[in-house]
């Protein structure tokens, strides 16, 4: 699909692209480049990719692909130094959980005779780099791409041709509009959890080694979410600024109200409330994003500690 | 270990009671009483037990154990039909969220002649009813006793045999001491979860349309809480009010916090935060409350989309 593809940024997401690009022989040459020293050892110990370099200018040399999988905060540099050396014609693309600024950030330093696509696979889990990443993660998974007005057709169209044969379902849309949908499904999520988790651990003493210990009656999904990689968050916040602010402001007054009812006892507003968001997981499980185990299913496989779906809720009728 | 056992209340955890029960032959004669008659039939169908009855005070008589497996709001009720029917000797024990408000509204209906014991198994899935009950539910959980000051130590030890039979490991603690560490470990999630899904919910019909098909991105782990009983939560939260408030007060400073942060652009403060709760995710690990797959094992069994450790978060590095 393509000669010579170069990826930038070696963590989770970027290895996994590795792997995946050679599994299913989507380029003929790969190139991997990673700032630091201790990401490029492992990349090569592990042979996910034909050359390995420090040297991010050199490595998009010749390539007709260039995906850059580094924090949303490190864009902007790694374009100024990618954009002189960037091949005619070839096509730049990102992996970044914030669009808009990811075209402000790169936009400038890319050459008329490169292609922008940006791009967002919804995939992940809470581990981080190069040994963490495996070919099968974008699997079945949504890639959101963000095209600016001024893309050409023919490399969007290639992009999706690249993610599906990384076993991706494709979404085009807006960036601004990416970031909204985003800052409500993802962002918002995240930030929830890190602060339940930070309130956990600033607990006194005693409480908090129980905290832990009881963690399975639905505190430990948090600290799932709460453990991802700190400076990919930090700069996703960051960069979509406005969405999450704004999301967490109608979260906030949805939190009030139920807070004001608990307050003084009003149990029909808590049962009207709880009631209605089991209709949203049913619409979940209908379209296919999540498992539904009858019964006897969950009997026979019974209830694995880390299975999620089964472990979280602590409901005692 | 028992002659005969009374479970009233035949929702997830009750008939996951008889099921183990039976399972592990810890009763000679199981009665199933349930105030609903299409729970009834249900149990009726299942053969969970050696009878099953709507008549909640005749249920009791002559059984050495009658456990409550009903919402927290309702044990008042049940406690005042069933006192006067109680076997001398018997024990009677619950399996609520909330300890100190159970530990009220039972104690009064409970006879001194038999031996009030409230317990509270950590386990559950967000799935409700007889149905969805299963044999192995406890294996491996922690289930917490708060014996009142007046208990006697044989009952004590008694349902710790019987929980340990069930698979469930124990631990004992005073109803208020409960009550604040499940304020944080489950009441305040759930709380959380339920808020964000509502939020969502809210939301324009286009944006909604698109949280429910992007939700792998973080969302969807919360709507999985978010889908538990209704009853059974609006109990939890107007029967541990003031620990629940306390937690969430704890909860908005720290929210606060972040979003001031975000405002202002500290991304310094933002990355110190994050950092800090992976420690907490590391330390449930190492006490094996929850799994680390390595990341060969996630690349064998691959990332199935319920799975909870390994679909949930949003990494794109």
């Amino acid at each position: 699909m393509f000669k010579q593809i170069t990826i930038i940024g070696l963590g989770l997401i970027g290895s996994s692209l590795a792997r995946v690009i050679r599994a299913r022989g989507l380029a003929e040459k790969i190139i991997a480049a990673d700032g630091s020293d201790s990401v490029c050892e492992k990349v090569a110990e592990l042979g996910l990719a034909d050359i390995v370099t420090s040297d991010i200018r050199q490595s998009v040399v010749g390539s007709d692909l260039v995906i850059l999988s580094v924090p949303v905060g490190a864009m902007s540099a790694v374009g100024a130094l990618i954009g002189p050396a960037l091949h005619p014609g070839s096509i730049v693309t990102d992996t970044g959980s914030v669009k808009a600024a990811v075209a402000e950030a790169l936009g400038p330093h890319i050459p008329s005779s490169a292609h922008l696509v940006p791009g967002h696979p919804i995939a992940g889990t809470e581990y981080s780099g190069p040994e963490a990443g495996f070919s099968t993660l974008f699997e079945g998974r949504w890639c959101i791409l963000t095209p600016l007005p001024t893309t050409e057709l023919g490399p969007v169209e290639k992009m999706t041709r690249f993610w599906e044969a990384c076993g991706s379902m494709i979404e085009i849309m807006g960036p601004e509009h990416h970031d909204l949908v985003l800052g409500i499904t993802s962002h918002l999520p995240h930030l929830i959890a890190y602060t339940i988790v930070q309130t956990a651990d600033d607990l006194e003493g005693d409480i908090k080694s129980e905290v832990i210990k009881f963690s399975a009656s639905g505190f430990r999904d948090f600290t799932r979410i709460a453990s991802s990689d700190p400076v990919m968050w930090r700069d996703i916040f960051l960069s979509n600024k406005e969405a999450v602010l704004e999301m967490l402001q109608r979260f906030n007054e949805d939190l009030t109200a139920l807070q004001k009812a608990i307050r003084r006892g009003d149990g029909d507003y808590l049962f009207d409330t709880f009631s209605r968001t089991r209709a949203i997981r049913a619409q979940i499980i209908e379209q296919g994003q999540a498992d539904y185990r009858t019964s006897d299913q969950v009997r026979q496989e019974g209830t694995p500690p880390a299975a999620g779906l089964h472990t979280g809720s602590d409901l005692s009728e």
